[in-house]
């Protein structure tokens, strides 16, 4: 049962939020080692983590979803309200989430700080600028696409192809019109005329990097790495050539410290980088989890998309990447969803609909297979909407006691850490009481076609995966390269366990597209592409930023 | 004599720092009113306008220079120096100054926060992220396009003309290649495909907007009157029209804010907005000056370039538009750079020349004259260098002397507040025993022609203003569309008194070409532009980015 009266920001902006001074005393960070940006947002310094370095490691619970539908699955409000559940059961929880992007935030979706009563504050700030990390990031990103084309203009001494510049621009807006652009043009003294194009800062490898590297030196040897073009005889150029990495690394000196915010239970949240769950890993950064880790003894995080994209790479690319061995997973469902899944259009979803439930069950059915295939402890959490009626929740309850699965009711929405307690014991109780045999689904030696094949069959359930001609080049070439070791990042539509968008619930005998691999050699993995991916989106015709606001107070209005 | 030994960005590191909560206390501020931005700067809240609004103002200097040279004239060194030397003599001194764009800092320039021991600090922050002030325009700025080019994707309501869209996107980077672009590309889904271009962010309207705001809602209602388009029937389009200038305010909420920082002697300094000292004003925010005005008894400021520029724009638009009157002025000159106007070469000035020098002071004598026409008191500051010889030094003293000119040497990039002690005192002796009889060169309800004119005549020393056929159209224009009452804001060559950069010294018999106007009715003013104006700086072979680096404890280096 949801209340209606409140909408997220009402509700946050009532919260009575703790000085973040006393957040960070609590977690036992001192004084130095605390940035305060405001008096409720600080930057954590890496020292923290040569101070605890003997310390023992928190259990570290991901929470994934369903592939979300149009219906909304809520997996950021599940994570905020389990991190305040736990909180409320006296364990020492902390929260790990990523950053907001703010195009979105303009553009349609509003903010991505929870919900309800399950929401870490201050919202308004981690929504808009918050502390400027991914400003640095947007800047990192377009110095160096300024150095190089710079590098042309000035003689071209790396024989860099312009043609075969993979190095875009970005904004952290929704701006179709930069999608395909033309720079350099008017003459000799303006550049070199050639096509670009800007993706959202999210999407940009600089950001994939930072949320993988463990200290300030391999954040710079990551940026060293980044392939940007390939020269006249088509090998990579790196930025080591360019030799801008020092730069690029100085512009992120800040950006790389984690951000300590609270949730509206005044629970210790680390809210610290966001990679595009698509052509990057979708978690918040390696740091901010380790830290959590150190300082706290549960830590709840959330990776981008359903379990078939976030959870695969949060698993085989975080994990692997940082030496992180999680201790649980929470698959979020809806019901709302689910019927979705089941065949029921959007706008009947109000209805009661125990037949679409009952058939789109089948895509939590995977994803809980997927994740048992890792060897991980799970619970499946059922973010209860007030259109849920009885006898669907209990058609779904049932559902899980018949699998012997884990399950609980979440109403954290309306009720806050109180709402996520049984969510809470039944993780608490899966972690202590079940076997922990995680691995992952690939070794990654193998080839890089392997390792596709891999992640197709067992995670999507396809038959297997089919390679453009272009993508097939390109296999034999990144293996050449000696690429070939590094682990692989889908990007996939969102919406479907396959590659094509309008097939709900668990598609099954299908294959899965590759239709061209992208070299992210500092993040450290391969991008391979199924259908187009957009990395730069649009307005709608009536933005959200239509209704957003300032009083003369300086309090924002119409921002949810 | 300037010590050789330590770089700027070595002596800042050096520096003791107190805790900017000290800095604050000192000033009255109390503990909610200053928001923390790390331990050693701060964000100060609106409210202390409202606390003080009975207080006294402070006294207002404002620091300006002769027509820079590439020898440099040390124009921020001298400000902060001055307040320093106040400081130093008991005096509750604030400076109040520029925020440093970051393009130029990878560029070629370095940082722009003083020099030796005059310094404010930390520079690397203030060279580099800061508070965030020049993203969230940049943000707010790139918002504005993205909402103009979705209005027109979406069925261009307000009948836009693609051709005569005026708001440019914005980088605070140099990057030459985006100076001329085309938008829109890739068919019917990524929008409608236009001519584009991108500014340096600091030569945003929004910046210049930003800067002359007196609280929250003078900056919503500014931003809404910004004129982003001409329609089909060659109307103006403003912002409020395409309903967005909420979403802006909201943007720009934290920007507003004033921030506090110190000098190397723990001298307050308000260091807030950056606006091009060409198509726009070239001084830091009114709210800056303003509130230094209530917190302390002295503010010292200082206006872009030389004073032909910046103090006729200081003058004229930002204390006209925000009621600051003020005490006096400090012309800042160097030897070196008056030999350059005298007509010796740049690879000479360490070769004693005083004949170059007589024939260079010609330069400052303009100056000196302008400033009298305003009515002000005034010093001339003479920024030692380790070259002037003595007889060099004593032929700028006597000079001075013989026309009953105020004049000291100043030494406060070797020495600090130490070296500019005689100079504040001839400042404070300025103040209490000088007329200040200010007042400004054209009534702002002349026509907008005339206000030109009396600019070019008055300040420059031209024979009068010359109008291409495009400037007269638009002049009329102008005033037909109701903006003839809006103040002037030159954009001209900064090298020379004239429209022409190679005539140093000082230019007689010539007239200046007005060849464009450009209306910025948000900020308030029309900028009347000579020659073509580099709103876009491209990078040099070999980019000062190129040195800088960060140490594995985040100490940066190569920044200078």
């Amino acid at each position: 049962m949801k209340k209606e009266l409140l909408s997220d920001i009402e509700i946050a902006q009532q919260a009575t939020l703790k000085p973040i001074y006393e957040i960070s005393e609590n977690l036992g960070i001192t004084e130095q080692e605390l940035e305060p940006y405001g008096h409720y947002k600080g930057k954590l310094s890496l020292d923290i983590m040569d101070r605890l370095r003997d310390t023992k490691d928190a259990h570290v619970i991901l929470v994934t979803s369903i592939n979300p539908t149009p219906a909304g699955e809520g997996k950021s409000t599940v994570t905020v309200g389990l991190g305040q559940a736990l909180h409320k059961l006296g364990k020492k929880s902390i929260i790990a989430m990523r950053e907001p992007s703010l195009g979105p935030t303009m553009g349609i979706k509003g903010g991505a700080t929870g919900g309800g009563y399950s929401q870490v504050v201050p919202m308004e700030d981690i929504n808009l600028h918050f502390t400027g990390d991914i400003h640095a990031i947007t800047t990192a990103n377009n110095a160096l696409a300024a150095f190089i084309d710079n590098h042309i203009q000035q003689g071209n001494k790396l024989k860099i192809d312009q043609r075969r510049i993979v190095w875009k621009r970005v904004v952290d807006l929704n701006d179709r019109a930069l999608r395909q652009v033309i720079v350099g043009l008017g003459g000799p003294l303006q550049g070199v005329p050639r096509e670009d194009g800007f993706d959202i800062t999210v999407a940009s490898e600089v950001m994939a990097v930072l949320c993988l590297s463990t200290s300030i030196m391999d954040l710079k040897n990551r940026l060293g790495r980044i392939v940007i073009a390939y020269n006249v005889d088509k090998a990579p150029v790196t930025v080591k050539e360019l030799g801008f990495e020092g730069a690029l690394t100085m512009l992120l000196k800040d950006a790389i410290k984690p951000n300590l915010v609270q949730t509206l239970e005044n629970t210790p949240a680390i809210i610290h980088g966001g990679p595009f769950a698509n052509i990057a890993h979708g978690c918040n950064s390696v740091i901010a989890t380790k830290m959590a880790a150190k300082l706290g003894d549960y830590v709840v995080t959330e990776a981008g998309f359903g379990a078939d994209l976030g959870a695969e790479k949060f698993l085989h690319i975080k994990c692997q990447s940082a030496g992180i061995e999680p201790s649980a997973v929470v698959i979020v469902a809806t019901i709302r969803a689910l019927k979705m899944h089941g065949g029921q259009a959007k706008s009947e979803l109000k209805n009661e609909n125990v037949a679409a439930l009952k058939n789109g069950v089948e895509n939590l059915e995977k994803h809980i297979e997927t994740i048992q295939s890792f060897g991980l402890p799970f619970v499946v959490a059922i973010n209860r909407f007030i259109t849920d009626s009885d006898d669907e929740v209990n058609l779904l309850l049932n559902w899980c006691k018949e699998k012997n699965v884990r399950v609980s009711l979440a109403e954290v929405w309306e009720k806050g850490g109180e709402g996520g307690i049984d969510l809470a014991e039944n993780v608490l109780s899966a972690i202590s009481s079940e076997l922990n045999e995680f691995r992952a689904l690939y070794n990654v030696n193998e080839s890089l076609e392997s390792k596709i094949n891999t992640i197709v069959q067992k995670v999507y359930g396809a038959k297997g995966a089919e390679f453009s001609a272009t993508a097939r080049k390109q296999l034999e070439q990144f293996e050449q390269l000696g690429w070939g070791n590094l682990p692989i990042c889908m990007a996939k539509t969102q919406y479907s366990l396959s590659d094509d968008p309008s097939k709900l619930g668990r598609p099954t005998d299908f294959t899965v597209t590759i239709r061209e691999l992208k070299a992210s050699i500092g993040a450290g993995f391969i991008v391979a592409l199924t259908g187009a991916v957009m990395t730069m989106p649009g307005l709608p015709k009536e933005p959200a930023a239509l209704n957003m606001d300032v009083t003369e107070d300086g309090k924002i209005t119409g921002l949810f």
